[in-house]
This record gives structure tokens, sequence and C-alpha cells, in this order.
């Protein structure tokens, strides 16, 4: 069981602090905000990136495999209707450093995205989520 | 279309700058990270709570009900099997005030838990979500 306390901080901001971890979420001002933080909405992609970005490395370290650089960008469309969720969302898995095996990084992604990440797995029901990998070499 | 990158910042943890707003999340000791920042899965808790909190306080400000102060918790169980997602989360609605109407609380909770939260939108299909609402007194 895991516990997770927010508290409204002023006009439309909420503030939460998860061990020891203070987190700010506003709106944007033409929601009636003041951008005192990310969205929710927005938070949930970082949630996504985080949840399978520390799969991945961690199963690639497993496999011997350490690139120099490694970010996931995640894009996302939401619904016109009411409740605007994300219809879709693609994520690219962007590794960098030189003779990275492809198939290595390919595993480690599919193992996150079918098999651990609770964040993907308790979107995907709603929520259509598409990847891809690239490689970049340190010298390009 | 919304973007939002995270890079691997080191051992297990990820930053994600947000509209100007840096996100850091890290795994915790015992799973190999350092807790430098709320784990992704928590992080997605946090993000619930605003999505759901800045909903319902918007909807009271309109029929001019204005608690003293507002605080939701959120209690999640994991499932045991991979991918571990939360089965089951319950949010407690914490209003202070004195009068508070409780039909409209009970009003505005509803309306974003059924209509306006995309966070709870996304999550409900794979995730059982229940609520309560409480109201204290600024004197008890």
């Amino acid at each position: 069981m895991v516990k997770v306390k927010g508290r409204l901080k002023n006009n439309m901001s909420f503030e939460s602090v998860i061990d020891g971890h203070k987190i700010v979420m506003d709106a944007v001002e033409a929601f009636g905000g003041d951008n005192e933080g990310p969205t929710p909405k927005k938070l949930l992609l970082a949630s996504l990136i985080g949840c399978t970005g520390m799969d991945v490395i961690s199963i690639l370290r497993k496999m011997r495999v350490e690139p120099t650089d490694f970010t996931i960008e995640a894009e996302a469309e939401s619904s016109n209707e009411h409740p605007k969720i994300y219809s879709k969302i693609n994520l690219t898995y962007v590794f960098t450093g030189d003779e990275l095996p492809m198939d290595k990084l390919e595993k480690a992604v599919s193992l996150s995205q079918e098999r651990y990440c609770a964040v993907s797995a308790m979107l995907k029901d709603s929520v259509s989520i598409s990847y891809s990998i690239r490689v970049k070499t340190a010298t390009n």
C-alpha cells in the first residue's frame, strides 16, 4: 500500500511531497492557472518516461549495454471531447553510443512495454501507445 | 500535440523539464536507485491528484464554494505480478471550511471523476478507482 497526498497551494496549484521530494503542479494561464509547475497531464507523460526509462536502462545494463546518453520523447495527442484523454502517445527512445546492438535495444524496450512498465500497462487499455527507437553515434 | 522529453541523469534517475519546470524521478535504493526524486509510479498518483483537484476546485468556485483547505490523499495497492500496476486506488477528498454544502462537494467530485479528469479516465479501464469525501470544520 502506498500513500501520496496533495494539497491546494494557491489558485489552481497543488503541491505534493513524495518521499521528501516536493512536486508542484499547476494549470497554464489560459486555463486560469499561474504555470507554477507542470500540468498534471504532462506530468503523466514524465511518469511514463521515467517508468519505461528505468526498466530499459536496467535491462540494458544486465545485457552489458551502456549507452553514453539516453533520452525518451513522448508526443501525445489529446481527444477533443471531455474527458480530454491522450488518445495516442508515441515514445521515441534515443540511444547514443558507439556500436550499440540494435537487437538488444529492441529487446529491452519491448520487455518494458510488454511486460514490466506498470505506467504503460495502466494506460494502454485507454490510450494507443506506440514507440520507435533511434540510435545516434557519439560523432553524429 | 504535446511533447515531453526525459533524459537519463545518472544511475537510474531521469530528468524532465516541462514548460521550464524540472522534474527528477528515481528508483528507491532497494531497487538500485538513489531516491533523488519520486518514483514514476508515485508521480502518477500525484498527477491523478492534481488533475482531479484542479477540476474540483474550479467547479466549486463556479458554485461559489471556497474551502479554506483542500487536500486529496491517494492510497494505492499494487499487484504482485509484472507489470505491477496499481490494482486499486482510493482517493480521499478532504475539504476544510465552515458550512460547506455536502451536495455541492459531492457534485464537484463526481463531475471530475465521471466527466472531466483525463488522468482518471485514462486509468480506470485498468485500475479500480474509488473515492470518499471528508469535511472538516476549521475548529475540529
